[in-house]
C-alpha cells in the first residue's frame, strides 16, 4: 500500500465539517437539525447577481484573466475605494474563495517552517492552510473574558523570531464575532513595521458591524502600504458562499506579482461566478440595511437565550455572524456528536462547531462551541430551546 | 520592506500566460493575434450545459459539499464506467479545476522535498504546483525524435529513491499529444506496484484521440486500486474552461479521506459551474463527433503546414490538441516575444508558448514551442503562413 504523506496525515479535519456524516446520517432517520455549525446565511443572494447569471449570453466558457476579470477588479476597487480603501483593479487578484487568497498569501511570504503569528480562536481552515503551506501557525490567546479583544501587544512581541513573517488577523472575527478598534490596528501595524513583517488581514465580514461600530481596515493606514496584505470574499457579504469568489489585496507590488504566479498555475477564477460577482456589486445600499437590521436581530436574540441558560458564557459579539459561547460539559466535541447522534426534541435537534479546532494550542476552549447566527428568529429561538434541553439531559 | 518567501521566488511563470503582456500592447496598437499559445477551444460550450445556468433558479448561492454535489458525483461515476472506469460518486472529489486536484493529490502523497517523476516535456504548470506543495519533480526525457513516447521503464527505474512517492503522467499528452499504448501504461503500473508508489494520471484530454486511436486509462487496470490517482476536467471535453471544474479519483479509501481534509479547508467548489458541469453530462455523442472531425482536421493542417517550412520539425500527436515544434531558431524564448513585440504581416501575428517551461531540466528544448490547434481551419493556416514569413524574417 503506497502511503500517504505526513503532511495529509497532520491536515485537520475542519471542525466545522467533520460532523457531517453524522448530521447525514441523522436526517436520514429523519431527524430536522438546525445547523449553527457553518456561516451559511439562509438570506436571499441579490436579485441582481442571480439574474446576471440567468441572462448571460456566453457561448464559448473560456478561461478569464488569471487576476480575474479586469472590469470587475476595477469595479471592485472603486467599491474598495468608497469603503475609506485607496486601490486600483491592479491592487487586487480575484481568488476561488477567499481560501484561495489566503493560500496565493501564506505562499508568496511564507516558506516551510516559517511562522505567522494569529490571535487565537481563529478560523478553524487556517490551520489546514498553514499545514497545507508548510507553514507553522504561531497562536497568541485572546479570552472570552475580554470578549476576545486583542491580546496586549507585548504577547505578540515575545513571539516574534527571525521565522517570523506575518501577524494575520479576521477582522471582524471568525468565531469571536470580535471587531478589532481601530487604536488595536494603530498597534499591530505597529508591531508589523517595527519587525518588517506582513500584516494580513481577512475582512470578509466587513460590512456585518453592530451597535453603530465601524470597520476599520488595515488597508486605510497609508504607513503599511508594502506590509499590509487583505483578504476578502464575496461569501457573507451577498450571501454568495457558492461562488467561491474572493480576493488578495496589497499596494505592495512585489506581494501582487507574486501572488500572481501562483494565480497563474491555476489558471484562472471560474467565469460565470465572476458575472455573479461583479452583478453583486450593483446591489443597493437597502439589502445591507435589511440584512444588517436582521443579523443584528438574530444577535440578540442568540446571545440574550444563550445566557438565559445556566451554566452558558458567552462573549458578545460586535461584528460578523458567529459566537463562541462555553458549555457546562466537558468536552464540546462529545457533545455535539451527542446532539445529532443521540438526542432529540420533538425529532428535532442542533449542529454546533466544537471550538477547539479554532484554536492552535492543544486543549484549549475544549468546551466551547461556535454558534452562527444564520437561521431566521424562530429557528434561532427554537435552536436555543433545543440547547437548553439538550444540555439538561447530557448533564442528568 | 518585508520579504517575499524563496518559494514565491521560485514559483515559475507560466510559459503559457507570460508573454500576455506583450500580447496586450501588441492588441493596443492595433495587431491582431492568432493565440496558439493557449489551450482555450474556439468550440462552443454544449448548448444544454450553458441553458441549466441559464435555468437555475438558487435563491441563496449556498456551499456545496466540500466533495462537490453528490448527484453531479454520481452521474459522472456512470459517465466513467461507461468508459471502462468503474467508480462510484464517493471515489471522486469535485475540484476547482484540474489545478486543484492535482494539488490535493500532490499534498496528500507527498511531504516538502518528496519526488514525482514526470516525463518531460510536461504540462508547464506541475512546476508551479510541485513548486507550491513543496514537491521536487524529478523529469525523465522523452524525445521529439520519438515522438515523445513513454521512455524506457529503466530510465524511471533509475530515478526511484525512498523519496520518490509518484510517477505522475498526462495522457493524452499535453504539450506533446502523445497517446500511451496499453502496453505503456502496463509497463508504468508494474513499476508503480513493484516500488509501491502512486501512479497518478492527469486524463483530462481522455476524449480527443485520432486515427482511430483509443484511450487507455489507469483506473481500467483492478490491480492499480490502491496505487492510481486520476485528475480530470470538463475545462477541454466540453470546452468550458472557464467553469473551473475538475476532480480527483480514486479508488484508494485513504487517499480520498486525506484529499476531503484538503478540500473541506477550501469549503466547496463553485456552485454555477457545477451545474453547468453536470448538464454538459448529458451533451449528445453527436457533439464529440463532430469536434474530434474538427480536431483531426486542424491537426492534419498544422502538422502538414508546420512541415512545409523550412526547418521545423514536429512530433505528429495523437491525442489532446497540442504539438511540440522545433523551430530554426536558437531561443523560442527570443523568437515568441519578437513576434509580439516586432513582427506582423498586414497587422496580423501570432502567440506561441516557448516550449522551455515545459521541461524541467534546464536548457531543455530551448528552440521549441507549444502549438495548440484551438482555432479554425482558416485562421490555422493563417497562422502557419504567419509563422513562415516570421522564421524568414527573423533568420535574415
Amino acid at each position: 500500500m503506497p502511503k500517504i504523506s505526513d503532511k495529509g496525515h497532520s491536515m485537520p479535519e475542519s471542525p466545522i465539517r467533520k460532523l457531517v456524516p453524522y448530521a447525514e446520517a441523522a436526517t436520514k432517520k429523519g431527524k430536522k437539525i438546525y445547523q449553527l455549525n457553518i456561516g451559511q446565511p439562509d438570506i436571499k443572494t441579490p436579485q441582481v447577481a442571480l439574474d446576471a447569471v440567468r441572462n448571460h449570453n456566453i457561448e464559448v466558457l473560456s478561461y478569464s484573466h488569471s487576476a480575474g476579470f479586469a472590469e470587475y477588479r476595477d469595479k471592485l476597487a472603486k467599491y474598495y475605494t468608497g469603503k475609506n480603501i485607496a486601490v486600483d483593479g491592479d491592487d487586487i487578484i480575484i481568488s476561488t474563495g477567499g481560501s484561495e487568497a489566503l493560500m496565493f498569501a501564506m505562499g508568496s511570504i511564507a516558506d516551510t517552517g516559517d511562522e505567522i503569528i494569529i490571535p487565537e480562536p481563529f478560523y478553524a481552515n487556517y490551520n489546514g492552510f498553514a499545514t497545507a503551506s508548510g507553514v507553522t501557525i504561531v497562536p497568541v490567546e485572546s479570552k472570552i473574558e475580554n470578549n476576545f479583544a486583542l491580546p496586549p501587544i507585548s504577547e505578540f512581541e515575545k513571539l516574534i523570531t527571525p521565522k517570523t513573517k506575518a501577524i494575520l488577523i479576521c477582522n471582524p472575527g471568525n468565531p469571536t464575532g470580535y471587531l478589532y478598534t481601530q487604536e488595536e490596528i494603530k498597534q499591530l501595524a505597529d508591531v508589523a513595521l517595527k519587525h518588517d513583517i506582513f500584516l494580513v488581514s481577512d475582512e470578509v465580514y466587513r460590512e456585518f458591524t453592530y451597535d453603530g461600530a465601524e470597520h476599520f481596515s488595515i488597508m486605510s493606514l497609508p504607513e503599511l502600504k508594502n506590509h499590509a496584505i487583505m483578504i476578502d470574499s464575496v461569501s457573507k457579504r451577498y450571501s454568495m458562499c457558492g461562488a467561491r469568489i474572493g480576493c488578495l489585496v496589497s499596494k505592495n507590488k512585489e506581494v501582487i506579482q507574486t501572488a500572481m504566479k501562483f494565480a497563474q498555475a491555476r489558471l484562472s477564477p471560474p467565469t460565470f461566478e465572476q458575472i455573479a460577482s461583479e452583478a453583486a456589486l450593483d446591489t443597493p445600499q437597502s439589502y445591507f440595511d435589511e440584512v444588517i437590521k436582521e443579523y443584528t436581530n438574530r444577535r440578540n436574540i442568540l446571545i440574550k437565550g444563550l445566557n438565559s441558560i445556566e451554566g452558558v458564557k458567552v462573549a458578545e459579539p460586535k461584528g460578523a455572524f458567529y459566537c463562541i459561547a462555553e458549555l457546562p460539559v466537558e468536552s464540546a466535541d462529545d457533545f455535539a456528536r451527542w446532539l445529532l447522534e443521540d438526542f432529540q426534541l420533538d425529532n428535532e435537534t442542533i449542529m454546533v462547531a466544537p471550538a477547539a479546532g479554532f484554536y492552535s494550542t492543544p486543549n484549549t476552549g475544549l468546551n466551547q462551541v461556535r454558534i452562527a447566527y444564520v437561521l431566521k428568529k424562530e429557528n434561532l429561538e427554537r435552536a436555543i430551546e433545543i440547547l437548553r434541553a439538550a444540555l439538561k439531559e447530557y448533564n442528568k
